[in-house]
Parts: structure tokens; C-alpha cells; sequence
């Protein structure tokens, strides 16, 4: 081990001399790739650091390793007591024989340090830090502290998960160094869970136990100094345990690498489910022109996350029952439903509940119902959503279930349908005779087993599934998802994820074009004229109305005459974006002398405002038609948006956008379309042309891709309204502005 | 008894003369009244007509009757087997010593009739009939097999649930012949629940026993032959036991009474909580205007629980967590909240979901902050929603509760909330030393007891309280509930309740004026001619833009010359409804030439539709302003139906319409107008001027009067536009048709 070398390594990057916050992004990172994590998060030793007998987290630690089977090394360090937790302890990390896999830190804030020179020098290469205090604080000087944490790991190459933070339980590895009590048993699975607040570790265990939701990893995060969810989600893609990621998130911190991870998770086949909470903070941006009024941060975040099939959730049970059925092996991936039940009432509620997730209750095929007439009583109706009735559960005791196994055999074998949903009745305890209650769980699995479609099993209410149930569903690998209400959403997250999978996520890259490459090196920081605006998106090949830009009342006749019919006449500055509000937009003006009146009209205007006039756009009028507003704005996280949206009221009042991160294919275009609420208008309602969506959808995707080409330089592009009139499609006006943004979004 | 006397009434009603419908449903009424439903509720004697010990019904009865406590008396009664259920049977109900309470009836339907004969015979008043294959079976014959049953238990004077019915279980009489299982313990409470799908029963009562919900009275209710769901509510609101009721409804039979019993309920002070399902089931009326299009009949469900203060609810879950929290005694009734919980991240949850259901997270007073400082750790922020931390619960251990109990101390206090959301973290078990949680608990509950507001615990998730947990909190009369999810919907539909509550509910009664009462006796069936229409409204006070009908080219230049300005001309006749469609509009014509054309054209449109013509209106044209449209139909079920919208896109794309049930006040219409979507707009958006409000709801309010003046003889009365210039309001345009309706609100 090379300790002395990476001790003067940190000394030479003290205070005095802080290294480069970019290098020491980089070097951060080569702590944290998937490789060091599947070592970080697997140690076989670990060090307790400053926990003796009387720490409550202490406790906690021990209490949970063993709730996780741990059977590795456990070596207290404690510089003054001989023993804790019934070990003998050594006083410092030096003092250990060989290094340990991981030290849990306890020390308090001071301390850390000089912990962690001693973790090093003991060759220890990771580390829990508990303490808090550091950026958590919320105050320079706890942030100071965090940088300095940060640089002495990368300088003692220390993986370092914290501070502030609990610690982790890998129940697939059987290690839970975790500073909170878990109750038992820890159920392991295919699910691996990211917390951003340790504090919900317990619930989401808790929860997650009595739904058989079985965990390969949960982490919890801290401040997130050196090992970042990001980091960690990264290892669970590379991770066989992991087959789902549950994450708790209350920010999305690096939402370009985000964005990666979610596209490669989706290419992975490795679902994400994320309950994003701040869904309500307004924190909308201050922004020139109004897409950014109307599109939130988080409005963004849902549209980043819906473009790039990250499964959004708003309920721990929501997060934990959707994992559960991503986990299960038997997902849905088409909208037709069988629904299999031995409740009339469950089948009014399921049919409902169906209905919102956009699931179709088909009808059966004949074939179908036939072999289910000659099962049912006569009483019943052999129909989707079937409910086979309480009969058998009565006539036959506890053999309850042979009518219910008999109709789901037939159910399964419709043509028609993509997934059955199959209602369980289980029971809390053993009952007096297994036999019977384990041969109907048996025959349900083996119609599972060899049916051609998924079966989901679901209980009708969100109540726990005792011990014995859960040991008889995993006796035939079943799962059962808990309850109607949460089932059926799960089930739409699932059909959502399979629909986004199979559109193909294009994955966002911000285009390196600089402005000299775009072409329009005369392009100004600010605001530009709106000619100029035009002709950046002429060149693009964005269709636009005619338009003459004039500098003399006799030029404005002529341009006037040339287009013939009625004209509009707009002040053209790049110091007014503004134009109706101070007077500089003359509408429908027909004949030389209305527009000479209105061109002096107009240019007055303008030079009240300003002195730099570039002169005034004469262009035809247009009839009324179809208006959309399309803008591109660049988010300070996730880097240029594209909304598209209803001009009028649904933009205005209702703030009715559909938004998308670029790039974008038309394809993404056209769905943004079917999003908005006010999409019968495209269709030709209000006595309107049917728009022609392709041609919409490929201009649109013009103007994203133009506003891309603009590079980093992009603030805002604004086509306000676009007009559309069955295929023609044009951009009425137009508002571009560029220059140096705040904070980038890579 | 009278046997013989009723027997004889049963012949004479017989077959060949069945009584009036009418004489039967009054009939049918007077034995399913309050008294008589205590009574048959409460049996002290049952007798099990026709089970064996081979039957599952049965035997679900008696282990049912066992769990409940029941302590009467249990007479099997079988014709052939001489013990059933380890009892001595009689052979016939005619056999037995003294008459029983309740006649439990296992026959099949063939022998129903003959069994009910021998209970009247015996001097038995009430029974439950098991039997299917009546109306449910959807056919002629089994709808005159259930008519044939009334007519029987009406003349033999027996209060009967069902037929196809399981029972009942009484939880708070220690009564339940109920025949599935029902898993103990039995919890005893406030909540009387109704279900229309007798299999829910299980799983009603699996979620209400590990979420801390009593029941009163749970029923079932079978094809509600002689007892229905309302007589049921009836019952409920005059039964002390219940404070709560909790509904599962399939349809709504009797919408009037219905409404009716939910005014009662309110009045009482007992909340409804109803799972309505049918929310996704379009079931539009066709209809003549509009309204009925955009309006379909779960639409007016909707409105009319919302209306009368019936909470709906969606799932299994969401019914239960709600009926426990109105029953909990600690009822939210203002929307500022005070959170405290020992989780970061359920702080996080909470505000999202306090802002979904309009609570407010309001700042603490300077006192609260200052005395949570004083307990809390230097990294904490004293703030709302409140994270104690989990530090105390390492500290401390099992004490775990100290900050917590301190911090809620001060949190009740604050002058600024009207209720606290305290969040619990629960054993599943009982732990070593259980004085520590005892006392920690019973600090809570006498924090809670001290409070000037209602203190709500909930759980992070919706996950069982274990027996241990639930007798903790029973021990010191609190309750939680199930996690934040549903606790905070639950919340919310607190809140709504007592809003609802607060602004009275006025009952609906269909005015029972008649066509002749309300002065237009020369009113035809069918659409009237709008120049009838518009003396009509402005008969009842309602401002219409003038209009002159005239029947030449003369006076409609008149017309026009008197009105000056440019003028609207609409060919007048009740048998044209849609005068745009067939060119009997003509807009903004000016000038004598102009008029004279458009009066022929107008005309001429109109006789190549009809001779009928009454003849040309003639208008002033209105500047363009903001558009209402108010219309009002009639619900097959629930009677006359006030429709509010704005016009154009909002109504005709978006189908966005606030509705209520006649009658409505001014006060009804101005929250109805703030229901809508598109309410900015009567704000003054889009360069409007604001509408005044008070105005616009007095005339809407007004036509709705108008509208129901009309008596049983309305269909339809609408008004389309409504124009709204700030203070003035005219209607523009009115279609009236009245005549004879298929079914009647009342």
C-alpha cells in the first residue's frame, strides 16, 4: 500500500492550493465507477469507528448486519474503550492487523479526518461517514468543509458514501452497514433502491416486506460528496442482482448523465421507477419570452423523465408495488386485459381503474366463453371482467378455488388478450389442511407457467401478505401485487415503460455546434431583430410567411402591392421583442395609402423605443387558421426544451404544452400533439382544417433542430403563433435570443 | 300473530291481480323503515332455514355468528336431517316453540316462497334470502319471480334483504349472520357500511380490521327487493352506533331520495363516504342541445355528491382510511397544517401531497420556532413541515420519542394551524421493555387531548397496524392512519366536507309548478320558436340582447335603422333548431340593402326548411366579449341539471362544465364558475374586460329558476351565448323544449 505517497498528495492539495474544481470532479468519479461500487458495496470486513456500546447508531449498525446474515469480519475501533458490542476493540484503523473491506465512521464532524488518514494508512479503500454538518448545514462553512472531504478522499483514493449519511443494506450480499434498526426479515430480490433520505429506509423496507418485494441493494445517499445517485445508479445497471431501480429523489443534480443512465437502463431492460418529490414547487425560471413562464422545473423533470421511460411515482406504495411487478417476470406488454375475480364488486372497480390506465377490458372469444359456461354456475355471466362468484367458495370449502383455477386456464388461452389479471383470496395463516390452499396456489402456477401471456396476481385491497402467504406464493413463484388501486397503476407504469422501450429513446446530446459554425456569426448576445431571426430559420429550411424588411414608406407600398390582398406591417429591432405592446404591428392594412399611414404609424413607434430600427417586415395577412406556439428554452438542468402547444386560451389560460428535451424526431413530435388537451383542434374541430400532422410534426422538428444548431449559445427560440391550415405551415413570428447562459447544461 | 289474516291478503294479491306498482312501492317502504330496520338488524333469535352441515353458506353463518359474539339463540330448521351444526333442528319454521327474530333463508328459490309462508305462519318478521335467480339473472322471468316476492313479503308483512343477499354483520349488537367468512377479530366502531356487492364483504372487513376501522352495521344488499341501500342510509343516520357511512354503490336507484338522505346525513353531522363505480362508463344521453352530449351521467353523479356533501372515493383503501378518519374524532376542519414527522423525506412526500389536496404548509410562529429550537439538534430546522431527525432515536433507543413528544408540544400551539399531521413509527410487536412506547404514546394522546386542534397520525405507509400496535393506540384513543397517501386524501375530503357543510346544502326539490302556473299556456311539446323563448326568460327576468320578430323586409329595415349599427338576423321557428346549419343566420349586415338582402336570404332558408316560420329576429350586433354557455337539462335519475361553461374551445373542445342539481343560489353559480378551467378568463385574461362575477352568477342562477318554473314539462333550456362584458350580461341566443319526458326526476 502506498499510504505516505498519497498522504503528501493531500497535504499538497490543501487549502492553500485548491486543485482544479473539474479535475477533482474527474478524480471524484474514478472513486465512484460501477467497479469500485460492486467492491464499495460488498465489503467481507468492516471497521466500526468510534462506536462503543452506548451509541444508539452503533447498535443499529450491529443490529442490522445481522438482520442481513452478515457473517464477516466486525472490528470496533475505539480509541478508549477495550470493547464494544461484546468484540474487542483497537483504538485507531492504524492498529488493525490487516485493512478492512469498509470502515463505518461514527467520529463526529472533527474527527472524519483524521479517520479517514488513518483509514488510509491502514489501506482501508472505503468508508460510511454518519457525521453531518458538512453541506447539509446549508452554511459556507459546512460547504468548505465538504469540498475538503471530498479532496482528501480523491487524494487517499478513499470510496466514500456520505456524510450525513446511514449507510447501505445489500441484501443480496448479506452486509447491511446501516444506522437505523431493520426489522426482519430482509427479503432479497431483484429490486435495487436509492434514497435520497435515509430517514425512509425503514418504511420502504417495512413496506417492502409484506408486499414480497425483494431487494438486491438499497443505498442510502447523504450529501452525496463523492459516491452521487447517479454513481450508484450506474452500478445497478451494470448490476446481475439489480433487474429494477427504485429511486427516492428530492433532486435530480446532474441531469445530462441523469438522462444517460436512464437510456441506458432502458437499453439494459432495467426499469426505473423514481419518486421525484418537489412535483409542486413552482421554481419556474424568469425568462424572457413565456416558455418559460409556463414550463416548471419540474414540469421538465416530468418530461425529461416520461421521454426516457423513467417510471415517475408519487407514493412510497406506488414506487414499492410498480418495482414489484417490473420485478415480477410476469410485466404486461399489451393494453388487452382478461380479468379473472370472485367479485362482482372488484370487477366494477377493476373496470374503472382499468380505464384510467388506458387497459381495454376485451370481449372473450367465443371459444372462451364457451369453456367458461361449462364451468360457472348458471347464474353467472361468462364475461370480461368474469367474476366466477362466491358459489364454489361456499359448495366446496376449502377446495375454494378449482372453479376459479378452471377459468383462469380458460382465460389465459384467449387470443385476445395481452395480460390476465387474476384476483387472489389468500389465506393469513396456515390453514388446518396446507394441502389443499398449496395444490389451488400450485395450479395457478402452473397455468402461469406455461400461458402465453403474463399473469398478475393482485389481492383486492393494499393490506400486508402474512408470512405464510408470502411462503406460499414464493413456494410456486408467484407474486401478488397489492391491491386494485396500486396494482392497476403499476400496470399502466408497465405498459407506459414497454410502449417508451419500443419507440426508442433517442438519447439527448446537446450539439457542440458553436455559433461561428452555424453560420450566423453576425448573431448578437440578446434579443435578436426579427429579420434576422427569419433568416436563420429560412436557412434552416423552416417554412415562414413572406416577409420584405423596408426602410421607406415607398419600399412598404411596393413590398405591399407585390403580395397583393391585405398586409401586416411589424416594427423589426432587436431591441423591441415586444412590438404589439408599444404600437409597432399594423394588421390587415390594404391599399398604398393605408400603407404609407401605417408604415409612419409604425416607425414612429419604434423609434420612441429605441434608435436601432432595422427598418419594418411587410408581409401578406393570413386568413385565420390553426395557431400553435412552439418555443425552445434551455433548462438550467437538463439543457434546451422543446414545448409545443395550442395558441389561444390553451396556451394563454390553460398553459396546455407538451414539452420534450432535443433532440427530437418528428415521430416525438407528433405524440407531443396527442398530449395536448386541446388536440381535437388539430383534428379539424371548431370547423377548422384537419391539420396535416406529419408536415406539422416535421416542421416542428425543424425549428428544435435549428434551435439545437445554435449551440450553447441558445437561450430562447420562439415561433409565436405557427400557423397551420391543413399542410401549409408557416411561422408568423419569430423571436431568437443567444448569449452566455448562467449555468450550462453540460 | 295475524297469519291467517295475511295469507289471505297474500292470495288476493295474487298473480291475477297484482297490486299498483305505486301501492306496492309505499307498501314495500313501510317495511324497510328506520324502526323496522333497528329491529331486524338486531336479532337476539335466528333461525337457519334449509342448511345442512354440508352447506358452506351455513357454515360460514354460524362461524360468522361466533366471531361476532352472538349469544341468542340459533334454531337450525331442516326438513329431513335431524342436528345441523351440532343443534336439534324442526323440520319447518311452523315447528318452532316461540317465533324467531330473523329467519336466515339457505332454500333454493323454488322453495323461498313456501318457507316465507311458514315464517309469517310462525310470527318471524324479518329474513335474509340467499337465493339468486331473481332480477339479477337479467331475465323476464326472474324479474316477475322478485315482483312475486315483494308482493309476498309486503302481504306477509316481512322486512327482507335480498334476494342473492349474504346477510348482514352487527358488529356493534354482536350479530353477524353473514355467509362468508369473516377473519377475526371483529372490530367494533362508528362506521356503518352499505355494500352493493356482498363479496367485497372480506375484504371490506380484512383492511378495516388492520387499520383500526369500527364497524356499526355492515350490510350487504342482495337485488334490494323489499330493503334498499337508502333505507339502509335512512337507517344509519337515525342509528346512533353510526357516526360514519360508508358506501359501495353499483347505482344509485333512487336519486331524489337519495339526495334527500345526503342532506339528512349532512344536517346530522354523519359524513358519507361512497366508492360510486360507473365513473368511466360514458352512458350519455342522446339529446336534442348539447349539454346532455358533454354531460353524461357520471358527470351528474359527481356534481350531485359533490353538490350534497357525499365524499367519493375511488378505491377499497381510500373508502376505509377516510370513514376512520371522520370517525376518529380528530377531523380536520381548516387547511393549514402543522407537519411533524422524523423524516426528511417524508416531509418531502407530505408537502407535494399537502398541495394536491389543497393544505397549506404554513410558517410557524416565531414562539413555535423558538421553542422547537430549544429541543432540537443544531443541524435540524426548526420548520414546517417539521423533521425531528433520527438522532434522538440513536440516542436514545427505545426512549426513541422525546423530541418528537416535545416538538408536537409546541407544534399544537401555533396559533397559525387548524390541525397538526403527526407522523407515528409503530412496533409491529411488543417490545422488552413496552412502559417506554406506553408512555410515549400516552404523551402523544395527552398532547393530542390538551390541543385547541384536531391532532391526525398517520403512518408513512399504508401497511397493517399489527394487533400490538392497534391496542397501543386503542389503549390511549388514538388513531392513525394508513400512510401518507391515503391520509392525505383522506384529509382532503375531510376539509371539502366541511366547506360543503359550512356553505349548507340546499335540498333539491323539483318546483312542482306546472306549464299552466308558470303563465305560458301557449308553450308546445317540442322546441319553441326562440321569439317564445325570449319572452319567456325575459318574463322570469332574465337580460336578453333586443330583438325585433318581424315578418317583412320593411320592418326588419326598420328594426335594424332603430337599433343602429350593424345587426344580426335569425330566421324564427320551432322547428328549426339549428339556424347557422340551414343558413337562417345572417351577422353584422349594416345598411338598408343589406338588411332587405338578408331577410329574404334568411327567409327563403328558412321555408325550404319548414312552412312553420313565425318569422325574422332582428338584432344588434355585439362586440366580440366573453361567452358562457348555460344550459339546463334533466337527468333521467337525478331530476333538472344546471350546465355552466365558457364557450367556444372550453366547451366545445375541452367540455369543460361545472354542473349542480336544481335548485341553485347565486352563491352556487360563483363556484361553479370557479370550477372551470378556463376561469381565468372571467378574470379578465386575453385583454376582457373582468366579469362581474356577482352579476353573471345572479342571471345564471336566474335561469336556472326560470328553467325549473317550467315544471315536469322542461327538457331542455338553453342559452347559448351568454354574453359577459364586465357588469353586462345578456343572453344572445335561447333554445327552450319542453314535453313529455320517458322518466321523471321524481
Amino acid at each position: 500500500m502506498a499510504q505516505p505517497t498519497r498522504s503528501v498528495t493531500l497535504d499538497a492539495a490543501g487549502p492553500q492550493a485548491p486543485p482544479d474544481p473539474l479535475d477533482l470532479a474527474t478524480a471524484r468519479r474514478r472513486l465512484a465507477t460501477p467497479e469500485r461500487l460492486r467492491e464499495f458495496y460488498a465489503p467481507r470486513s468492516i471497521a466500526l469507528v468510534g462506536a462503543s456500546d452506548s451509541s444508539g447508531w452503533g447498535r443499529f449498525v450491529v443490529d442490522s448486519l445481522r438482520t442481513a446474515g452478515f457473517t464477516g469480519a466486525l472490528r470496533p475501533v475505539h480509541p478508549k474503550r477495550p470493547t464494544a458490542f461484546d468484540l474487542p476493540t483497537v483504538p485507531s484503523l492504524r492498529a488493525l492487523d490487516e485493512p478492512v473491506d469498509l470502515a463505518y465512521v461514527f467520529a463526529p464532524t472533527h474527527a472524519v479526518e483524521s479517520v479517514l488518514e488513518d483509514a488510509a494508512a491502514a489501506g482501508v479503500r472505503n468508508a460510511v461517514v454518519l457525521a453531518s454538518g458538512y453541506g447539509d448545514g446549508g452554511d459556507a462553512q459546512g460547504r468548505e468543509l465538504e469540498r475538503r472531504l471530498v479532496e482528501q478522499a480523491v487524494a487517499l483514493d478513499i470510496t466514500l458514501l456520505g456524510p450525513n449519511c446511514l449507510g447501505f443494506v445489500n441484501a443480496a450480499g448479506s452486509v447491511a452497514p446501516f444506522g437505523l434498526g431493520i426489522v426482519p426479515p430482509l427479503r432479497r430480490g431483484p429490486v435495487g433502491i436509492v434514497l435520497q433520505s435515509g430517514a425512509l429506509t425503514s418504511n420502504v423496507l417495512a413496506f417492502a416486506r409484506v408486499h414480497q418485494v425483494g431487494i438486491s441493494l438499497l443505498t442510502s445517499m447523504g450529501n452525496e460528496a463523492v459516491i452521487t445517485t447517479a454513481d450508484v445508479v450506474e452500478h445497478l445497471i451494470a448490476d446481475d442482482d439489480c433487474q429494477v431501480i427504485g429511486l427516492f429523489l428530492e433532486s435530480v443534480r446532474d441531469a445530462p448523465r441523469f438522462i444517460e443512465l436512464a437510456a441506458a437502463a432502458m437499453a439494459a431492460g432495467k426499469p426505473i421507477v423514481a419518486l421525484k418529490v418537489g412535483r409542486t414547487e413552482a421554481g419556474q425560471r424568469t425568462a424572457l419570452a413565456h416558455t418559460g413562464a409556463l414550463a416548471g422545473d419540474d414540469a421538465v423533470v416530468d418530461a425529461a423523465f416520461r421521454q426516457y421511460g423513467v417510471i415517475r411515482v408519487r407514493s412510497l406504495e406506488e414506487l414499492l408495488v410498480t418495482c414489484g411487478l417490473m420485478g415480477s417476470g410476469q410485466v404486461p406488454r399489451g393494453r388487452r386485459v382478461g380479468v379473472v375475480t370472485a367479485s362482482g364488486g372488484a370487477c366494477d372497480i377493476i373496470a374503472d381503474r382499468s380505464t384510467d390506465e388506458g387497459v381495454e377490458i376485451v370481449e372473450f372469444a367465443p371459444a372462451t366463453t364457451a369453456a367458461l359456461r361449462e364451468v360457472l354456475p348458471p347464474f353467472a355471466a361468462a364475461q370480461n371482467p368474469l367474476d366466477v362468484t362466491g358459489v364454489i367458495l361456499a359448495d366446496r370449502g376449502s377446495a375454494q378455488s378449482t372453479l376459479g383455477d378452471v377459468a383462469l386456464n380458460a382465460v389465459v388461452d384467449d387470443p385476445g388478450v395481452d395480460f390476465v389479471f387474476n384476483m387472489l383470496a389468500l389465506p393469513q395463516a396456515e390453514p388446518p389442511d396446507p394441502s389443499i390452499v398449496d395444490q389451488r396456489v400450485a395450479a395457478i402456477a402452473a397455468t402461469s407457467e406455461r400461458s402465453r401471456v403474463p399473469v398478475v396476481n393482485f389481492t383486492a385491497a393494499c393490506t400486508d401478505l402474512s408470512p405464510y402467504a408470502q411462503s406460499l406464493l414464493d413456494r410456486h413463484g408467484l407474486h401478488a401485487l397489492g391491491g386494485i388501486e396500486f396494482g392497476l397503476t403499476a400496470i399502466g407504469h408497465a405498459l407506459t415503460w414497454h410502449e417508451t422501450k419500443a419507440q426508442g429513446c433517442q438519447q439527448s446530446h446537446f450539439p457542440a455546434t458553436t455559433r461561428q459554425e452555424s453560420g450566423f456569426a453576425d448573431m448578437r448576445d440578446g434579443p435578436w431583430a426579427e429579420a434576422l431571426g427569419r433568416e436563420f430559420l429560412a436557412s434552416a429550411g423552416v417554412p415562414l410567411v413572406p416577409a420584405e424588411l423596408v426602410t421607406d414608406a415607398d419600399s412598404a407600398v411596393a413590398a405591399a402591392l407585390a403580395f397583393g390582398g391585405p398586409v401586416a406591417l411589424k416594427i423589426c429591432s432587436a431591441e423591441i421583442t415586444h412590438k404589439s405592446d408599444i404600437g409597432g404591428v399594423a394588421l390587415g392594412v390594404s391599399g398604398a395609402d393605408e400603407v404609407r399611414e401605417a408604415f409612419g404609424r409604425v416607425l414612429a413607434a419604434g423609434r420612441a423605443a429605441t434608435s436601432a430600427i432595422d427598418g419594418v417586415l411587410v408581409s401578406p395577412m393570413r386568413a385565420p387558421a390553426t395557431e400553435l406556439f412552439v418555443g425552445v428554452t434551455v433548462d438550467p438542468s437538463f439543457g434546451p426544451v422543446l414545448a409545443v402547444g395550442l395558441g389561444g386560451v390553451f396556451i394563454e389560460v390553460l398553459h396546455d404544452v407538451a414539452l420534450r428535451l432535443l433532440p427530437v424526431d418528428p415521430a416525438q413530435v407528433r405524440r407531443m400533439l396527442g398530449e395536448l388537451r386541446g388536440a381535437a383542434v388539430l383534428g379539424g374541430a371548431r370547423g377548422t382544417r384537419p391539420a396535416d400532422l406529419d408536415r406539422v410534426a416535421e416542421v416542428v422538428a425543424g425549428v428544435a433542430t435549428a434551435a439545437a444548431g445554435l449551440g450553447p449559445a441558445l437561450q430562447t427560440l420562439e415561433i409565436n403563433p405557427l400557423r397551420v391550415d391543413g399542410g401549409d405551415v408557416e411561422a408568423l413570428d419569430v423571436l431568437v435570443v443567444t448569449g452566455p447562459r448562467e449555468s450550462g447544461g453540460n
